[in-house]
């Protein structure tokens, strides 16, 4: 079986995994390595955590969408790695490929966006690479964090009987993904900084869609183009030592906690009527004819923190407040012994196996443009 | 004037120094930020040097080209950043952009090319992205290496007097490009990992290339497809503190040298007869109907050193010997005061401003795209 071939039937994490396997010393196994949302690597008597993201024209945004926002997603798809991992993001790497034919205020919005978020956060650019590219727009980016001493946070610490909880009400990212998928549009404001409302596609019926879905259908664009990555969060789980592992939700909740599950060697039961499920996902669901659990459960990008908690610490939860720049962790479910596997429990009780059915890059293309 | 069009006309170096224009103190100036072939971070009590390079399909290399050549010299761009700085590579990250129809193939002999290379130079493979792309290959790296304590090597420390040094004859790799665009083929032999030969373009009389510039062809195209990253002598210059300054000679010699003269605040006396010109530029280049010091001063991707050396030290250059792993320094010039500029002098004593006209990734895709 070629390589390719295993790509695309394993998605991304599944290919650096490969390499590590074919390829074997020369890449190190997770959690200093390939696998956690970060890697760490030693700097005389310091460490620096390390992780790269990319996005790409026609398959993780269109040209169409509000490069500000961009700018500011591509930083906070890195961000939320480094928060991921308890660290404190330092610096970053920009590598652009720029087609000839980007409109010139595009690349002015995006780099005003990225920028600006880049003080927000504290985070130096500190070099990297530009080029034209005959085939799109290409932004990659690599970044570095500081973790101090001790414990980095990674996905391998989870033990039965652990709290498993989530950083925020999960499924608008993927609603607001879907409507781009249908033809809604963010309407910019004149700066084209800030988001002004939302355009349905032509033959939308106004009477399907009133005001307060209008007001929800901006909020899912929001959180899909404008990610706020948990950085606050992660750094005090781990300063404070409350969690025992941490993954972002990037590819999807069932996705993402079946690759801490692995880490940890661990299984876990979810508690379906715990799940947080946005109201976006939960009220535009049926509108888009998707089931609003399907959109919590397997929509991606989140960039919320999904996280375990032993027994003996969940009570510190209650002292991050409004400290931690979220909502609210919220308890979704208990880490289980490996054998009793990932599932999804019933109020009644009864449960079922949860599938890792998350967006995957390779397959999510695929079915985004069958989809077309 | 749109940011664009300033990254036309000044581009990817001067992309970088505007968006540090623009934004100010987020982005820090040389030499521990952009600008300088790596920048430093620190992290605890240690540091590392950090950079990112990019490969673009049909921008930087065409599908045809050999792939197991094509993931050495992905890693061998990032590591000649690293050799210019005097570190150690250590680490990297790689993010790829898949297309579908990239044959199976590709991408083994690609990674197997990489992998191999990582283990030469031992630097691992530590993270990174990958993604389908609907828009070619793209291939993007960021390299961490330890630059250990004290002063790390940087475009900015020439003095006037210090005598200006490069690693390796020039123009090879600038001839090889030639030839690849003018339809000349590299022949890798069964396994795909292993120059076996070239071939011309079809109408080539097999009476103008003679059996010795067929050989010539296939070393220039080899240099230009296996470049082979000064990192020994970089880490020596350093280590035995022989260098002032270095840069890495990706762009063309006259357009790194005017880097480095400017990042130095000085000017730079180059002799034309100590020129280093590689056998391929010199018996090629009629052939191909460029001149053979054009090929020398202007072409890019050499990925050798330029490098400044103060006179009390020049000695030290002969302990180097073949421990640096290059065939020799080799003398081509001194550095004067800034009023004199950066001038290429004649054995007559002559000598004519230096123009800066080295390839340039966004003039040589217009240059490259008009030339077909």
């Amino acid at each position: 079986m070629s390589l390719r071939k295993i790509l695309q039937e394993s998605g991304e994490r599944g290919f650096l995994e490969i390499i590590r396997k074919r390829f074997g010393t020369s890449v190190p196994a997770s959690p200093a390595g390939i696998g956690d949302d970060a890697a760490v690597v030693r700097a005389g008597k310091g460490r620096l955590l390390v992780s790269a993201d990319c996005l790409i024209e026609d398959h993780h945004f269109r040209r169409g969408e509000p490069a500000y926002l961009l700018g500011r997603k591509s930083l906070a798809v890195n961000l939320s790695d480094i928060a991921a991992m308890g660290g404190r993001p330092a610096a970053f790497l920009l590598t652009l490929g720029i087609p000839e034919d980007l409109p010139s205020g595009f690349l002015d919005l995006f780099l005003a966006g990225l920028i600006g978020s880049a003080r927000q956060h504290g985070v130096r650019l500190v070099g990297g690479d530009t080029s034209a590219s005959s085939h799109g727009l290409f932004i990659s980016m690599a970044i570095l964090g500081r973790a101090g001493e001790g414990r980095v946070l990674a996905r391998h610490g989870a033990r039965p009987g652990d709290g498993i909880y989530v950083s925020g009400a999960l499924g608008a990212s993927a609603a607001g993904r879907l409507l781009l998928d249908r033809g809604w549009r963010p309407r910019m404001d004149r700066t084209g900084r800030t988001l002004a409302g939302v355009t349905g596609p032509r033959g939308t019926r106004s009477s399907r869609w009133s005001r307060s879905a209008r007001h929800l259908a901006a909020a899912a664009l929001l959180r899909h183009l404008d990610p706020r990555p948990p950085t606050r969060l992660g750094r005090l789980l781990r300063d404070k030592g409350i969690a025992s592992a941490a993954i972002d939700l990037s590819d999807g909740f069932s996705t993402d906690l079946a690759r801490l599950a692995e880490a940890s060697r661990v299984g876990a039961r979810i508690m379906k009527p715990a799940l947080p499920i946005h109201d976006a996902a939960r009220l535009l669901g049926p509108l888009l004819a998707v089931d609003p659990l399907d959109l919590a459960l397997n929509g991606g990008e989140e960039y919320a923190l999904l996280f375990t908690v032993p027994p003996g610490r969940e009570h510190l939860l209650a002292t991050l407040g409004r400290r931690s720049g979220c909502a609210g962790a919220l308890l979704v479910g208990r880490v289980t012994p490996r054998r009793r596997g990932v599932v999804l429990a019933e109020a009644s009780g009864r449960a079922g196996r949860l599938e890792p059915a998350g967006f995957d890059h390779f397959r999510g293309a695929g079915r985004r443009r069958r989809g077309r």
